[in-house]
């Protein structure tokens, strides 16, 4: 039996309509840039994998660090203990977070990362004895699935059951160059209205929403807004963190700084799942007291598993190497260069990029799930390229270390399938 | 600097009021039972590391399967593929579960497993057109600390900042062999009340209780009771799951099976963070459709991540060897012959035990996190036992690997500790 058919029998997939979508590839191996499917056919993860395994899978520097702690510590419980390799990745991460991020707290994965982001806004006004238990965030925002996490999340793209019990937020439009004052106006009605505690977003690239890019500047001016309204600023990094965007964080486009950040995905390279949510010294402290229920008791059982942490170590060593920072500066410029020239194109409605980060839209309407979808995925995949299109957005974003030859595979593939589209 | 002063500086520990505890141990080594601290001091970790490394820490066998599959295949899409991994995984999973459960679902860590086990109830019913949207679960049941999980757990240590925002859950006393009339009086009250969904409970032990064993028989009433009210049930087995009851896992000791079961903690032998959400048929099939709304969009990044899978794989073959069951009959063979002596100590109320988790409760109060512990706490890793009181229960749950001598030494300090006790 293939894996394939073997799959089907138990295992439940996610973000699927097994109905009709009963098939599952069975990738058996990754090296580098490509896949491996069990038929031998290759491809190459012009995503990432989900913008994770930036410096390439089963990277053999990330993986000579993970199995050295393997053998040294494995897990140990950090509500108690504490131990080398998280003390080694608090170090190196407070080191290139913006210069007002002063303490690190674990988590797991990205929405356990705003979960705790959520918990922390709420908690700091409760401490402090100010009643703000409302929410700001983007339209289309994506923050995670969990209940904290998808209340956030704009990007309801089947939140139909849960709606119920989702935590008060306001939205308001991203910043595109023109909507300033209108942005602004809405803040001035939501605060008069509302007591805010909190503001979360993704700093300048919306993934889940297509690859969408904010103006920097209306960013900048929503910061500062919250800033003079005591509004703490949640910076969802999940997906825009280490590298992504040209440079560490995106948060670092903006003057303002966010009080709290959450990072993960790219953060262990793909190796394992990890999270963190880190915050200024202000946050933090309003945590004191002798009065223990003021403590933060929020905690997973593998918070600052070392096997993570290793990984991460070892990731953040490789994103400040001079060969990955040549890399990032390369393909940043071969994805300007092919924004411009596929922006032309008659099946081209925009096009957009920052860093590794590249998206084009169709001028074709589709659902996110829907046929064209589907259509434009198993395309690419017969091409040897993996490319996943979120509704009529063709987005790119590729391992620091793609080569090339590799890059102009994938820009020659989307031209291809472009020309070839009814 | 030691690793505790460098601690200090930029991490904050979940579960910790950094104030009245600001001083974390650095442990730099585990194996088998053991953990080393920077200063070169063993203790016994007589909790398996909150119940995760049963067997035994860095084990050589799991070590090697991970490193295999680092080098072959660290993480790919679950949305879009599958891989060897999480297919043998599941089909060593769907073999040793209740036979009732068909289809697994992959997760990071218990809060999301709990999260995922909420979300399928309450689209259950959304799906079949029933509105069902309330919860039951046990008084001080414990499930995680996301807004889905905490709303689920009735262990509400300092939970006053989120309350605004939870999931409506009734809650019931857990059953100890006399209060069961009572428990079907409160039942019947709350279904003519409230659109009951689901029922979620820790089957048997409630751990963060204070490993708290319920009547087997009254558990049974009250899952019979909810299949009779098309209530989906919803065993917790986090923390019970993988051989520490006795069985492989707590359900098997009801006749009434759960329509969905929670997975973590020992899952992967305490390397690295997952988790899994199995359910029935039943349950998978009311997401089929042609309709892709109805599909289940609840994702993690990292879902069925290659490493992961092939942990619990490991762990699983370990699990089912001779060896491993042997030592589990003779952990709860000694474990039964102290609970019956240590019970009539005068400084002991009551003493419980089931397989290897063994619990006993002081005849003085303490609050949860209050000085009693605390002077426990440090006592017993002065005597070179790891043993974390919950308020005034001490308990123990030890790595499947455990020497008697081992063994007997944590019996032997929890007796002198006691003796000294004022």
């Amino acid at each position: 039996m293939t894996l394939t058919e073997r799959d089907k029998k138990y295992i439940w997939h996610p973000l699927k309509q097994h109905q009709t979508h009963p098939e599952s590839l069975g990738i058996v191996k990754a090296k580098g840039v490509m896949l491996t499917d069990e038929h031998g056919n290759e491809y190459i993860d012009a995503i990432s994998s989900w913008y994770t395994c930036m410096f390439g899978h089963c990277n053999d520097y990330i993986i000579n660090k993970v199995h050295a702690q393997m053998q040294q510590l494995d897990q140990v419980m950090f509500s108690d203990f504490t131990h080398p390799a998280a003390v080694e990745l608090s170090e190196k991460l407070i080191a290139i977070l913006p210069k007002n991020q002063s303490k690190i707290f674990f988590n797991d994965n990205g929405s356990t990362a705003v979960e705790s982001a959520i918990k922390m806004a709420l908690q700091y006004y409760f401490n402090t004895g100010e009643k703000r238990t409302a929410f700001i965030a983007f339209e289309n925002g994506f923050h995670g699935d969990t209940f904290g996490a998808m209340s956030a999340s704009g990007l309801s793209v089947y939140n139909g059951p849960f709606e119920d019990f989702l935590i008060d937020v306001q939205r308001i439009p991203t910043p595109n160059g023109k909507n300033h004052n209108e942005i602004l106006r809405q803040l001035e009605e939501i605060v008069i209205h509302n007591n805010v505690a909190a503001f979360i977003y993704e700093p300048i690239v919306q993934g889940a929403a297509g690859m969408k890019i904010h103006d920097i500047n209306g960013v900048d001016e929503i910061l500062q807004f919250c800033k003079n309204h005591e509004i703490i600023t949640i910076a969802d990094e999940v997906m825009t963190g280490f590298g992504k965007t040209g440079k560490n964080f995106a948060s670092e486009y903006m003057e303002t700084k966010p009080d709290i950040i959450c990072l993960s995905k790219a953060l262990t390279g793909g190796m394992v799942p990890m999270a963190i949510t880190s915050c200024t010294q202000k946050i933090y402290d309003a945590f004191l007291s002798n009065d223990i229920a003021k403590g933060y008791f929020h905690c997973h059982t593998y918070s600052a598993n070392p096997i993570g942490c290793a990984a991460a170590i070892a990731s953040i060593e490789l994103l400040q190497s001079e060969e990955i920072k040549t890399n990032i500066k390369r393909i940043s410029k071969a994805h300007k260069e092919f924004s411009e020239k596929i922006a032309s194109h008659k099946k081209v409605k925009s096009t957009r990029q920052i860093g590794v980060i590249f998206a084009l839209d169709l001028n074709t309407n589709t659902e996110r799930y829907g046929s064209l979808r589907d259509i434009l995925l198993s395309s690419f995949m017969k091409e040897g390229i993996f490319l996943r299109p979120l509704g009529n957005t063709i987005y790119i974003q590729v391992p620091y270390i793609i080569t090339m030859e590799q890059l102009d595979k994938i820009y020659n593939t989307i031209e291809k399938i472009l020309d070839n589209l009814l």
